[in-house]
């Protein structure tokens, strides 16, 4: 199957987006990921994937932890910051913090969990990181606009999208 | 962090939605997941996690080869279907046949791609697949209107959910 087929099957699968930051030492990176899912309750595991052609995967691979923001529409600009090449993701002072436990994280979108990396598996042009989440933070559980992106476009779910 | 709390975070994570069928040789089975993802498109690899506790994992463990559905609004039967407990999944002979290479697919979803096992990963109360793409099928590349799952309802996406 070619690369181009593969793409052309998988623009047209949804996904929710995440923006995931960590320091290993060499300053804050962030990555978008429309990878990223839920595996395992208890224990409470997540998994995402970082291609080789992300230039924040050489820092995700050597961090020990790292922080997870799930992205609702009004922090589309964050999803944008972290999928654009060649920018300084951390230029704007107002947008991000430090966590006491170390790790950057942007403050405006409403959900995150910070999780240790306890397992990372080549796979093609890939590495599938496996996170143990330690802990997490949600500003309001009930008020959610969850952005999706599809097709290079990204949406936001509400009552007008629920299929009737 | 507690299963009830993970739980309660990802509600909000939406995703698309996929049904998985394989046939090990014990008759068919099929899944649906909200987990699949594709990770590289050189080699053309897929994951996805299947629970411990879906009736369907014993099956996908055995087989070496599986269909991978992507499900649109108007196979959305279908992917209730894979998630109900307790039901023949097979049980209309309208809705399935039996492809060549002896997997079996349902018939309605417009994309559907074929592929090997060729990694699982037990992490947790689950197992990551790794799957390399054979081939797929898609009837009409640009007129999908695809499914989403998200807080326990079925989302379409479509100009009305489009971030302007």
């Amino acid at each position: 199957m070619s690369p181009d087929a593969l793409k052309a099957l998988f623009r047209n699968h949804p996904s929710g987006v995440a923006v995931i930051t960590a320091d290993s030492g060499t300053g804050p990176v962030a990555m978008t990921a429309s990878s990223l899912f839920s595996i395992s309750v208890a224990p409470p595991l997540l998994v995402f994937s970082a291609s080789v052609m992300s230039s924040s995967t050489p820092a995700l691979l050597a961090a020990e932890t790292l922080v997870i923001h799930l992205i609702d529409a009004d922090s589309h600009d964050i999803a944008v910051l972290g999928a654009t090449s060649g920018v300084d993701r951390f230029a704007d002072p107002d947008q991000w913090a430090i966590l006491p436990t170390g790790e950057p994280y942007y403050t405006a979108p409403r959900r995150r969990l910070r999780g240790r990396v306890v397992k990372k598996e080549d796979a093609g042009a890939a590495t599938l990181f496996v996170v143990h989440v330690i802990d997490s933070w949600q500003e309001d559980e009930d008020d959610a606009s969850p952005l999706v992106y599809h097709n290079r476009e990204w949406h936001v779910l509400g009552d007008v999208s629920r299929l009737a």
